[in-house]
């Protein structure tokens, strides 16, 4: 069995008591088929305030020789808003070019929906992860004053916009061939006319797959009102942090949902992660639920191609949710009862 | 009785079905204290299909002579995306400097909201109107080559920002005393630590409002986990844009939510519109809802200051609600059976 690299990365709050179970997730589903080193990084807010580092270039190189990362979660409410964020998560994002935000939504049998009719929700959001609203430019002129004027810039570019339309279109070719472009096309003619001209073009070369858009504030309807309509949905990075916030939400909450930041064409490693957060009100206490971080491990071991791995952290959860779902458990509970279904 | 003067615009689609039952609507309600002479304009789809025009400088200059302005929907599939929003939606909000766009969310007593548990929903959207994303600012280089760059540019100022907060605040005094501020301050750092920054500094002359902050993409998670908890949400023009959808989702459908693009300062006039489109799959048949619109009639009334009319409005929609909600009418029987209750 080959031997591979995985850089961990627990982060703050319930992130680090969450990481541990997708590593024992990964190594039990992958035995005799993969094995795991592991190198820790201490960064997050902790080590912010201890020494002032956020990413160290030394620390990023390191991570980068790694041939994936598993990611608990950053954020701490001691830390002005945007630090740790910009700093770390969407830095290690934008510098390993991890340009498709993969965002699975399910709601697994046995998990109460938030709707009263939920239907038969499985769908994808395919978000941008290195562009648009979160490149980081803009600026500010007369800060504090009356005069104040604070800009944010969208960048956007063709090469950007059509890698991740592709991994979309070859997504829907493996799932139930169906692509929604979701945008604000009518508003922000610029990059809303671009996306939909490179769909189009693709689309060409899938014949099989079918496709149409939606604005934004619709989606955020059919989220609530139909959301089995949607297979494959197809975003920007704003827009993508949006949706699929409110799709956990609908699917039982976030504790379920795990989200993959893949380099498409494996240049760096690609990272995954939990979409939920830091949880500081229920961090240290054994409460948060590790299955987001466990589904996590799956999305790795997927990308690295062990799909029947992948398959038995699924079926786990799967059977976990479905027996015990509504039971009220700890961390290390959950985290066992599913270990011992894979 | 004093007369105002009302430019109504039915638009696109069903908006010609539904902006008549709110003439009638305001007309009853307001007999014997006000009347409406209303001047209506061709503007929209078929207009532009006709004659290429989108809003011509001399109708404009006629309708920010009015007092008032009922607006139906605007959009058409016939025509791209854009050049009716931007021509003519977003450029009477801009050029009628309608900063605040005022957006109530209620869960009507007989409406069934898509949610198991709703719980008492009641809150009102306070979306900035004329900054933001919505500027149009941005622009497209080597458009339909590889190498296109497109950008959207969000712009800011502290005296557009400053407006729509203390209107906020000041509407929260007359509510449930609570303000929560939407953004994405951790990723749009100038913008969100300029919003952040004029609403502590507007709260400190409302101590009796508290108030908090939550990320866009976490609210769109609370809209549907917790829709109860909010009383005032104050955001910017593409956030408000797509709370204000998912919201009416929540409440049971957007035919039942309507919105005012008020200029606070009275200088030109404010208008109101039901936040549903021109549904163009259902146009024409007598069968979209006419609630939305009324209610816009009824968002009107208060802001001319009759607020004993708008009450009469209000109540007889809950009334009409309570007891055939769950009919299926036409337009024609919803508006008719309204106006009996006025
Ligand atoms: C923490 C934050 C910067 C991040 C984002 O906006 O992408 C998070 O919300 C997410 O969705 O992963
Ligand atoms: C039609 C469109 C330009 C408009 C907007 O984005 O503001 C609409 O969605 C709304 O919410 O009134």
């Amino acid at each position: 069995a080959k031997t591979y690299k995985i850089a961990v990365i627990p982060g703050d709050g319930i992130g680090k008591e969450v990481t541990p179970w997708a590593q024992k997730a990964l190594e039990k589903a992958a035995q005799g088929v993969a094995d795991f080193e592991y190198e820790h990084f201490d960064l997050g807010a902790e080590r912010y305030l201890r020494d002032g580092a956020i990413l160290p270039e030394e620390e990023e190189e390191r991570i980068k020789a790694n041939d994936a990362i598993l990611l608990g979660a950053v954020g701490d409410p001691r830390i002005k808003a945007g630090i740790l964020e910009r700093g770390l998560l969407l830095k290690l994002r934008f510098d390993l070019d991890q340009y498709v935000n993969l965002r699975p939504s399910k709601l697994y049998k046995g998990v109460t929906s938030p709707l009263a009719n939920p239907g038969d929700i499985d769908f994808v959001v395919v978000r941008e992860g290195t562009e648009g609203l979160y490149c980081g430019a803009g600026g500010a002129v007369r800060r504090g004053t009356p005069q104040e004027v604070a800009t944010e810039v969208s960048i956007n570019t063709a090469y950007g916009v059509e890698r991740v339309v592709r991994y979309a279109f070859k997504l829907a070719m493996k799932r139930r061939k169906h692509v929604t472009l979701v945008h604000k096309k009518n508003v922000l003619i610029n990059a809303g006319d671009m996306w939909q001209r490179i769909v189009d073009k693709v689309a060409e070369e899938y014949p099989e797959v079918s496709h149409d858009y939606l604005h934004i504030d619709a989606t955020t309807i059919f989220l609530v009102s139909d959301p089995s309509r949607f297979d494959v949905i197809l975003t920007d990075n704003l827009f993508g942090d949006i949706i699929t916030d409110e799709a956990g939400a609908v699917v039982g909450g976030v504790g379920y949902s795990a989200s993959g930041c893949i380099n498409a064409s494996d240049e760096y490693p690609s990272m995954f992660e939990p979409i939920h957060g830091s949880a500081p009100d229920i961090a240290g206490q054994n409460k948060a639920n590790p299955t987001a971080a466990i589904l996590s491990a799956a999305m790795l071991l997927e990308h690295l191609g062990f799909d029947d791995a992948a398959k038995k952290i699924h079926a786990a959860v799967e059977a976990d949710i479905a027996e015990l779902g509504s039971t009220v458990r700890s961390t290390d509970e959950v985290g066992r009862d599913i270990l011992a279904r894979i």
